[in-house]
């Protein structure tokens, strides 16, 4: 059974990192599934999915190593070639990755006690996300 | 309901980054499922799969911080062991993974508009590959 | 179908890697499934999951990048907030992921002949580990 839902959310760009566990917990409740996977994924190449202990001090370290990764201000190509500036976006969201797949049983997430779902919005603006979420199982 | 295929690819190695969005749609069109995941999947461990925005300006943004990251040249412990030269290959591959799982609705994948699927191959020679693709759904 | 299974792991942390390859193949195995996905998901946000070939060079090339990524010794912000001390375990695992979806056909991992499936313990001691491993297919 395949129950496809979208996640609505205002995000900040500029590696805003938005915890979406209490929302991916509460589709899989009302989809009466019990086991299986929930897939969250990022229609769109400047937006990341992982999950973290979501806590002030770790979310900072994590953006200063993507920083450190990829700086916001550097003469990429993408921007050369586009006049675009959100050449780093690209790059993070690329190595993070689009999609994660989460097991859940008893109808409920098997993420540990301090561990999050956290969506990363790379963009260098503002934006509405739709993510997709697609619960399949039993 | 499970549909298992293969995607063939001739690649030149070292970061080479193929588009493979179109075969990938054609295959879920052809298992004529409307709603699931597709998996692809790269059997080897000098490959990897993920989502960018196919352009060449952000394709060669996204090769330099991966040879940063690890670059081609360096002395690897996999090198001194094994007389290989594809240490960095190893390292890149295992970074931005073997694996990446897509939702699709009405027969059609839920990538954004600048998106792509891309198969990266990191070995320092041409390859023929062989993807794993597999759809499930219904 | 949907199986879901643990998988038990003691592990030394400090990117403390293990070839988990053979454990999940018999779990495959004993599912009696032919062909669908295992999602492997590790429950803490100090793990990852990827594939490597599974040599000593390539590990110990694969833990110094990890290093140089998320140096084990920085004043985090995790630790001045907390008195923690594995700030870098945290982004470690969030840039590795939690997650990992293999294919399998035949009842067999369609890995290659030189990759394993690794679990990474990036957390500052030794842990005992309970991985999620859920089987579905047909």
């Amino acid at each position: 059974m395949v129950i496809t839902r979208e996640l609505d959310l205002a995000t900040q760009g500029f590696t805003d990192i938005q915890d979406i566990t209490t929302q991916i917990q509460l589709l899989i409740r009302e989809s009466e599934l019990q086991a299986g996977i929930v897939t969250i994924f990022c229609p769109g190449s400047t937006g990341g999915l992982t999950t973290i202990e979501y806590e002030n001090g770790a979310l900072r370290d994590f953006q200063e190593v993507l920083e450190n990764l990829a700086p916001l201000r550097r003469d990429y190509h993408h921007h050369l070639r586009w006049g675009d500036d959100n050449g780093s976006s690209h790059i993070r969201a690329a190595l993070v990755g689009p999609s994660l797949t989460v097991p859940f049983v008893g109808g409920r997430l098997t993420l540990g006690t301090w561990q999050q779902l956290i969506f990363l919005d790379f963009d260098t603006r503002p934006r509405s996300r739709k993510l997709v979420v697609q619960i399949m199982g039993e």
